[in-house]
């Protein structure tokens, strides 16, 4: 015997489409990507396949191949004809009767999404303010994971103040990383972020800021800072995959220097751009 | 221009179930009950009612009535016409195009499966072992959500090794909980367990077995402890609604005492049974 109900409405169980019982919904059992292309050409596909494997390694999800992905990410953006989309998909352990163990037998299931991208030259143009919320989520962010509840309530408390972006601090007070973005803080000729760890998403975008900055002559180093440390901080910056590069002017209420992008950020964004032609 | 892709085949959008576009999917960003009933009579059901409220506030899902979502319950246990089943159901933040931040105007989404619930004695009678596994679960545990991938990963963990639960230890080394239960430690006379605070669930059984505990004239301490002090302990227990009272014979490999259950874990369970009465 088995009822279901939808909304206030008691549906025969056989009727309902696979997604009501893909363990993505009910256990966050799966691990997405988000990619975007430039001009024709989608940005980065084999680092972000690349880290989708090793999502999947991370969490065990097997019976799905990541080149049979790639495949499919191609073939949709060719049949979308458009130059500047959004790709979002998502692989999840499958569908089944709800149980926290899982079955080796269960196919997996993909969704993508491609949407037109939206440009906000604004954004790059004045920059963005930043909030800070505290570092909720669980020890394995260097998966991601269909588990994202603590970064969509650090977005939505960031909206409410008025800012762009929500910056995790750690129990210990340290900056980690964006709820959706990688940060970035300059200092004279040189550029601090968050070492990659369990505790931070290896962001693509990340690994080309980085590689921008080492063509433009800044000094790069991998350690974790506190905001009080922002006190003397030059420049700071977001990288996120559908808007590579954006000034931060305001962390925490706090406006950075003369409140306008600096100028090694105008050169990141200069440089990221050659990677994207 | 929108484009989607479930599996390998292309479907226009328009063609897809709202569950394709469910904030608890893309983030987990839902909360979730699940309860029992005895006997034609649910169980404990102003208690789940009561802890959804919370849930929900916690993570401001709104525009939801818990009184109505109480009758929807009822309604579909009245038509199951079953008297021991199990009951789920989730309430997310709606469905939309994915993006962290939410829109207040959302419906959310309800999604309720009622099952026939499968009584398994051997369980009570011999008792099961557990594991343990890391508690890398986010610093909200209180919050009953979907997002539960630490909590998957744990049980698969402790099927891999021939146990029935994992029990979770947290960095410093303390149990908090089983990955899908309550945990209890009894020394002499005295029940030991972890105290609630956002660590931990707030158990509608934690709260009945402890109830039970009373009665039958045991001590309760609300204390965590490390798994060393197992040493000493006389009899283990998880409380999980589906099955109340289990006793646990078996700790990371090590048998507590003769291996089977103990005098006042059987007592609890008795106790607990007149509770559904």
């Amino acid at each position: 015997m088995q009822i279901a109900m939808v909304q206030d409405k008691i549906v025969p169980v056989e009727q309902l489409d696979p997604a009501y019982f893909d363990r993505g919904l009910y256990f966050g059992d799966g691990v997405y990507e988000v990619l975007r292309s430039y001009n024709g050409k989608i940005f980065g596909l084999d680092e972000h396949i690349e880290r989708l494997a090793n999502s999947l390694a991370a969490i065990e999800i097997t019976g799905i191949d990541v080149k049979e992905i790639r495949g499919r990410v191609q073939e949709a953006f060719d049949t979308a004809k458009v130059p500047n989309v959004k790709i979002y998909f998502h692989v999840t352990r499958g569908s089944a009767l709800r149980s926290h163990g899982w079955d080796n037998s269960l196919k997996p299931n993909f969704f993508m999404l491609i949407s037109d991208l939206e440009e906000d030259p604004e954004l790059k143009a004045k920059g963005v303010a930043v909030s800070v919320y505290p570092d909720i989520r669980w020890k394995r962010c260097d998966i991601k994971s269909l588990n994202l509840l603590p970064n969509v309530l650090a977005q939505q408390d960031a909206t409410r103040k008025g800012c762009f972006e929500a910056i995790f601090l750690n129990d210990a007070g340290f900056i980690t990383e964006g709820s959706s973005s990688a940060f970035f803080q300059i200092f004279g000729r040189t550029v601090h972020t968050t070492p990659l760890s369990k505790s931070i998403l290896p962001s693509i975008t990340r690994k080309f800021v980085l590689k921008a900055a080492a063509n433009v002559g800044l000094e790069i180093v991998e350690k974790s800072i506190m905001p009080n440390q922002l006190k003397a901080v030059d420049e700071l910056l977001l990288g996120t995959t559908t808007k590579d590069v954006i000034p931060v002017v305001e962390f925490d209420g706090q406006t950075i220097r003369d409140g306008r992008p600096g100028k090694y950020t105008k050169q990141l964004i200069e440089e990221f751009r050659l990677f994207t032609v």
